[in-house]
């Protein structure tokens, strides 16, 4: 399972043998059954996920109405930095929508990393670099990009997500109810 | 001139003093006369400045209407990292209110940076994981606070900023006409 990880970081950076075993020690698998919280509101989000298995949601929650940001499958870190960075209540809820298996690092583990590490924090900086570039398109979106538009970047970068997960949470994602959900897929189709 | 840069990067890493001098090789005194623009709208931002006077301002142009985001004055960095961390196209906009002096560095001597001072890659982490919180606060309120809210925020953020650049941009960035600012400001005095 941390091959998995190890694999992901070596995309970026080069990590010796015994820094491997290192890494191993400073994550820990977790399981989350369908439906469990990586973070729930005003809670601070005190670990970095990496997804093993499993999908997990981003969204608010606006005055009774789910808003949703984002997904986190396999090989994606999941967590929200607006949070964990500066160790602050959060306003954003993390949720699994399947079973789950993460390895997760707490805050200080992640330090130790950055600095025991070589390339530690190269590899720190080069992740939050790519988080950070993500999370603004993806906040710009949500803010201003139609529903369609939303629909089309939802197919284009979650395209097994499609059949993956219950209809009602694309439609949150796009930000539309469920029936004008099939209204945007059927003019989506019929345009291909 | 660089002394100032210098210290601001002493706060967060230690440096030797052989590397003092790399870092006054990588960044280069620019001059920005009121109303220049540090980056164009359709333009890649190539340059992270460091500003040692004057006032920037950032801002989107949306179907004519000038909406601001923030503002960067004395001893803060100043880039969009949206376009520079991928070095794509930005749709935002940061010009001068003021005659500025900036630091800046290009995009290959900033890499330089981060490798070649044994705690570049640390300073760049922590660098971008604060301007990261900084960025995703001002987003979101941007799109959620109320006026009011923006103004009071504006004023504990940057109080210097009241009387220093004109009330037509502090409504830009408060999200109201200049006529509605006066309401609110004469509202919060008044409840001082």
């Amino acid at each position: 399972m941390i091959e998995i990880l190890l694999g992901e970081i070596e995309k970026a950076v080069h990590v010796e043998q015994h820094e491997k075993e290192l890494i191993a020690g400073l994550f820990h698998e977790k399981k989350y059954s369908k439906g469990d919280y990586f973070l729930k509101e005003s809670d601070v989000c005190r670990h970095v996920g990496f997804v093993i298995s499993g999908v997990m949601r981003y969204y608010i929650n606006d005055d009774g109405e789910e808003k949703t940001y984002g997904f986190a499958k396999e090989s994606d870190f999941v967590c929200n930095n607006e949070s964990f960075l500066p160790q602050q209540p959060s306003r954003q809820i993390i949720q699994a929508l399947e079973d789950c298996t993460l390895l997760i690092v707490g805050y200080n583990d992640l330090q130790t990393f950055y600095t025991s590490l070589k390339n530690g924090e190269r590899f720190g900086r080069i992740v939050i670099e790519q988080v950070f570039v993500k999370t603004l398109q993806g906040l710009n979106s949500f803010y201003t990009d139609s529903p369609e538009l939303r629909y089309q970047k939802f197919v284009k970068e979650y395209p097994d997500l499609l059949q993956r997960i219950p209809q009602y949470y694309i439609a949150s994602y796009v930000g539309v109810k469920p029936q004008s959900l099939s209204r945007i897929r059927s003019r989506n189709t019929s345009r291909k």
